[in-house]
């Protein structure tokens, strides 16, 4: 079923330890689709500038994605630059030019109107309420949300969490929204605000899955990587993954739920190989098989 | 079988968010024995004063641990004093008064010559060393360390380490060791330093088993605890399960390894519920084996 995500589509400029890249595609919308689309059918809403080229839209068709939602306005794309030192846990920004994203408003086409499941990437939390209600029909609501909310948003973020269904945010996210050190105590918290399951991500460690109804979580691993190429987009591509395979099944169960976490960490661990979203391009569904496989060799008891 | 351990006898007066305790039980021989106890017989090597008492040996005594190798020497025991602030992961050291501990010098009783597992927990690497060769005749040696020793006792460490077959430490133990700040690369190095298999501990997010034959490693969790009442010990209570489950198999298969990071998970998150090793002397195994399943399900798909 038909997944449609909101959110920036953007430029990056990054230098890790393995390179440096001008320029690239990024933006959370961008690595959601990408990781999305390997599971189900994908519309994006966003808006870009006139330097985003045919070219560039044609990476994301050419996956099946659904562009008809990406605004062209007059001027420049969003551009982030940032890098990463030895640590890839922390990325230091070096510039954030929001162009045309600074007045971003959203336009859902009519013919998104029949989305089943929808996910707010993070932006601005006005704009992620403006979008959920337009799109009163869909079956479920992912979110996802910055610190930069957290600390200056805070009650329009309260009032966009009572309709987001599945938050996924990573710890220190879930730490400032709450103001808890201890994560179950976050995810207790965080659960009363709105969302009925919670997906807390822990980078290199994995992730977990805290349920509404107070049953036991479930952690899903990440996988060891020797080399992090560059950590860009990995929880957006997770958030992908995990809202696809959820999008793709007939019925939204528990199990369901424990799949997707390891899918949204498979996808994460093959963003991360290569420099921006390059990995997903010549990714195929057989490499993911494989890879989950190899997610579940390295939890599970024989 | 029966496994010695070789290790700090002390007492720890400790303050957490939770409390304060002034001069409880402590020290890495004790958290690890009382935890391997669980699972097989267990004999210590260590060395206490005069203010260790026969109540405190009862305490180890109790749960069938031989104490014939707790020297009881003139002076004062081992006493650590610390701290923990909100964030439980970083102890503040408020004293170390090595007392009788500075002059260490493991004696192993002839009754003890028959062990067939030997652990080394945090003690000098040279003393290590010592004991690894008074046992010559041990199946297999599990070994730990920390920043002190990594730091001013290189050389004595690595040639330690030659004769250490599964290596105990955490993320930045391994980071220190190696001078390589991705895990899979400080893991690929330590691989080589000598021990056959290597597992990284994470905290709250888990522990890694890292395989000598380069293949996949394996990931356990932690269990989310909403109130870690006081860390100490979590360590040496996962390496007492680790080695202690280890101890009872016939036989040292992977399968055996696998089970046995749960069975040190599922310990370690016993002793941090209480404060210091409280929790362990009311514990059962069928709490062990209850908690056990709850791992399982906490990671395993359906």
């Amino acid at each position: 079923m038909s997944i449609l995500v909101v959110g920036s589509v953007a430029f990056d400029t990054l230098k890790t330890p393995f390179g440096v890249r001008e320029k690239i595609m990024g933006g959370a919308a961008t690595y959601f689709s990408l990781s999305a689309s390997f599971f189900t059918d994908v519309r994006v809403v966003g808006v870009v500038g006139e330097d985003y080229t045919a070219e560039h839209e044609a990476v994301l068709t050419g996956r099946g994605i659904d562009t008809r939602g990406i605004e062209h306005a007059p001027g420049k794309t969003f551009h982030w630059g940032g890098e990463y030192g030895e640590n890839v846990n922390e990325a230091k920004t070096n510039f954030t030019d929001l162009n045309v994203f600074e007045n971003f408003q959203p336009k859902i086409p009519d013919a998104y109107q029949d989305s089943k499941f929808l996910f707010l990437a993070n932006i601005q939390p006005e704009l992620q309420l403006d979008v959920r209600h337009k799109m009163p029909n869909v079956a479920l609501v992912g979110g996802d949300t910055m610190n930069l909310w957290i600390n200056i948003k805070r009650d329009a973020l309260m009032a966009t969490l009572k309709e987001v269904d599945i938050l996924l945010i990573n710890d220190t996210e879930a730490k400032l929204l709450t103001g808890e050190n201890s994560l179950v105590l976050a995810a207790r918290k965080i659960l009363t605000y709105g969302p009925r399951s919670l997906v807390i991500k822990h980078g290199e460690y994995g992730a977990t899955l805290f349920f509404g109804d107070g049953s036991h979580p479930f952690r899903a691993p990440a996988l060891p990587i020797a080399e992090v190429q560059d950590p860009t987009g990995a929880g957006d591509t997770f958030a992908g993954g995990f809202m696809g395979y959820i999008a793709s099944q007939p019925k939204l169960t528990r199990s369901v739920l424990k799949n997707a976490m390891f899918y949204g960490g498979v996808m994460g661990s093959f963003t991360v190989e290569r420099f921006g979203p390059e990995r997903l391009l010549t990714l195929t569904r057989e490499e993911i098989e494989e890879r989950f496989k190899l997610f579940v060799s390295l939890t599970h008891l024989d």
